[in-house]
């Protein structure tokens, strides 16, 4: 027995029985250990950033820590992308890196790294192993890390000679400390600012797909207060018979529009909203400042406790149809493609509980209105910003899911990143329809340009901004994946081949001209 | 006239012509300025690693450092492997990776992170610049780092109000410091060292692709000692009229045999040999206990001024035929596909001046034989062991050398990490035939394997290491990418394809099933 074995028994008996793999040679016992416990699945990424994005929608969507199994320093630096994404989710994942024994690193070799500073720029937990005998023990404090606070970014380096030495025994992961709590006055503070005409709260984490959303409506409409969420969030409840929950918008004017009357805002898991960048001449924050901030409940704390809290002292009032969004899909939609009309083709074929993977950056502007008239599912956003989250997170939302749809709305320009986990569909037979939004370069580069100020474009921005000449044939990329797809260019397309994805299971692509 | 104006004007003045590029919404007044100074050449990649990746087959090849451009914290954690392989390499790299205006970074937007941090984990050099005024002298220091000891990765941050701010002028890099030398004591010493029967002068840097490998040959013919390069290099020349330089192993053992009789080791331009891994009852490093060795000249160092000091000591002998490797070109071999004779077939095939880069992996093992015996070309390895870089670095080559033919041999499981770079051949019409070796999975993981002493494989092994269920599809990724490719499973059909894509000019890819 050895520390690797120790390792794999750990994550078993502390209840990890997913681990998101790309392994490279210095994680061979670690390898061969995982071979020894098939009860621990373990599912092939091509490619370092599926690995990190699939254990994120993993989490999103089941709520456990999946590990995930990283080459050295550069494997790491694969997986970083995603794994920024996962730590603005508040996502749990337990990376296990290897590393060189420890003896070897005081010499050249080529993979010789430096592991902790890159783990270090993206974790909330590093540790590197260094013992055998530690291995067990590191690895349940990983994990239990991961679990702490909501979901965090956990990062266990393992020096090859951790994993071969001899060690006996296994650990089992602590349950995470208590989430700390506002205190009454906070609460009673909060509640008596809800109740001013115009305030708002807003919310974030799980009030945005549980339960907790009921009560967070109950208790902002006895108040008499509006009741919001950000923008980019983990994962947020849609459609047909869902709670109404206003959504902020991406652009920070809109978003000053939204906010400008509120006397005051009350955070509740959700840190004080930003813009998505600075822009010269636009305040960095679209809150008001004669708005009253008042930050209850970090997203570290316990949101749930805190709700429960605060509808103690303003009470909660009954729900009534108003109250949810009503079932009012779209009707299908023929004639020359335009991207509303993909997203109402989407709303009215897409199935009562589907997971929507939504990466569609410029594009989903345009689709959500339609999308968000479906039937009743889940949407998981790019939270952290970085291009090349949604095949990977669907991955994992259907690896979560086995029994739902789940649909991507993909940029031609995100896909890219991580096109590889289409791969990873067609071996697992995942049940996930990627709609390609092919527009043929970065439009949001091109919407930002001119937010600048930037009218006219020479030869260098349209070489970096249009992926044309030649232009991507998706239905190809798709192939090559052993994932079938299809192009399509006008609604009649488009309906037919979304509805044939709807009504099959296992990986489809469209690729829409748009 | 702002920071970025200043910055793309402080770039031309000193010499950079080239820009590879992955720009996001952080860098527009960056791109805006770009755009105005078209003979700042941008070249995309739709991918960070195909950034990275390509300034640094682009130093291998030219000695020029180019710019690249990348995205705040994530965008340049998707470089980081191959920012990996370019420190390893000694290549010269400047980054410009834009971040948040300095006021946004106390908000917590989508796209905050740890710059700092991960650019210090890969880079020599990193600077957030302060001041919009600071622009150009700060990128003038980027650049000359960049170029100092033979090649270094600096890193500027720019965020975004510097390129926004008001600023005036540019800055011209300051020529970068003398290299160090060793002393006239530590010359002769080695020079002593040399003469010792069996001695082996180990090279690296220029000397392998320059008019210094004939001076390290004549020098180390006089003194009678063997003359050595490492397995992973940037750059060496090989094949017919070549001068013969030893090249060590991949594997510990083999290299514990070339090194076992050797009196003295004398370092030049490169460090103290060290295992690819650390394997249980295996040394870190094949040298001798008995050898001595001695570190003449670092990496860092001034590697030519050491060979002519060295010479004037030993003294230079004539060089004669056979100090070069012999015109001895493999015949076509036909019938079944070995990768053998696949390697014969390329060295028969090849032009004169091909430029190989090598992420054959495994494969390569096999290959070598026959491609050395072709006409005298470069080759460029994967100095860093971090898969993912064939495809990105022959991008570079390519655009370094217009002229010559680039050929990669590439894995099946390395060029699925970065295979976006196939696009980048297509656009810019590069002179690449791309060779797969598809052996349907981790080859090289199979053999580690064996080596750490597990013979049988379970269901998570075989799931980890076989790209299989579905196989991969070339032919439809390069078409995909806007690339020809073909299929071949006979020498008739490898022959063939890869005449027909060495006697046309552009990219092509030849599927290899093997």
């Amino acid at each position: 027995m050895n520390g690797a074995e120790t390792l794999v028994q750990t994550l078993l008996a502390s209840g990890v029985r997913l681990c998101f793999a790309n392994p490279g040679t210095s994680e061979m016992h670690f390898v061969a250990a995982l071979d020894r416990h098939p009860d621990l699945r373990c599912i092939l990424c091509l490619f370092e950033g599926g690995v990190s994005g699939a254990a994120d929608g993993y989490f999103r969507m089941s709520g456990e820590v999946a590990a995930t199994l990283l080459h050295l320093a550069p494997g790491f630096g694969n997986a970083f992308a995603n794994l920024h994404n996962a730590r603005k989710a508040q996502s749990g994942v337990l990376n296990i890196m290897g590393d060189h024994a420890d003896y070897h690193l005081r010499f050249e070799a080529p993979l010789k790294g430096d592991t902790v500073g890159v783990a270090q720029a993206v974790s909330h937990w590093t540790r590197v192993t260094s013992e055998a005998g530690r291995v067990a023990g590191d690895a349940a404090q990983a994990l239990q890390a991961a679990r702490s606070k909501n979901g965090q970014i956990a990062t266990l380096i393992l020096p090859a000679n951790m994993a071969w030495d001899a060690a006996v025994g296994h650990a089992v992961a602590p349950a995470p400390p208590a989430l700390r709590r506002p205190t009454a006055k906070e609460i009673s503070a909060a509640a008596r600012a809800l109740r001013q005409p115009g305030a708002i709260l807003l919310v974030d984490g799980p009030v945005l797909w549980s339960d907790l959303g009921l009560l967070a409506k109950r208790l902002t409409k006895a108040a008499g207060a509006r009741l919001m969420q950000p923008y980019f969030v983990s994962r947020f409840r849609r459609g047909a018979g869902v709670v109404r929950i206003e959504r902020m918008a991406y652009r920070i004017e809109d978003n000053l529009a939204l906010l400008r009357d509120a006397p005051a805002l009350v955070l509740c898991g959700t840190p004080r909203p930003a813009g998505f960048f600075a822009y010269p001449g636009l305040p960095s924050t679209p809150d008001n400042p004669e708005t009253r901030l008042i930050d209850l409940c970090s997203r570290e704390m316990d949101i749930g406790w805190t709700l429960q809290a605060l509808a103690a002292e303003t009470g909660e009032a009954d729900l009534g149809p108003e109250d949810f969004a009503p079932l009012d899909l779209p009707a299908l939609p023929g004639g020359t493609l335009t991207l509303a009309k993909v997203g109402e083709a989407i709303g009215a074929l897409m199935p009562e509980n589907a997971v929507v993977v939504d990466e569609g950056v410029s594009s989903s502007y345009h689709l959500g209105p339609g999308v968000l008239r479906g039937r009743g599912h889940d949407v998981l956003t790019i939270t952290g910003g970085s291009i090349g989250f949604g095949l990977p997170a669907a991955v994992g939302a259907a690896v979560a899911c086995p029994d739902r749809k789940v649909v991507v709305l993909e940029g031609d320009g995100s896909g890219m990143y991580t096109l590889q986990s289409l791969w990873t569909m067609a071996r697992e037979g995942l049940d996930v329809t990627v709609v390609i939004l092919a527009n043929r370069g970065y439009q949001i580069l091109r919407d930002e340009l001119a937010a600048v100020g930037v009218r006219e474009v020479g030869r260098n921005i349209s070489r970096m901004f249009d992926v044309v000449e030649p232009t991507l044939d998706w239905v190809a990329l798709a192939k090559g994946h052993g994932v079938t797809g299809v192009r399509v260019s006008d609604m009649a397309g488009f309906n037919a081949a979304f509805a044939e994805a709807m009504a099959q299971h296992g990986p489809r692509l469209v690729e829409v001209a748009c």
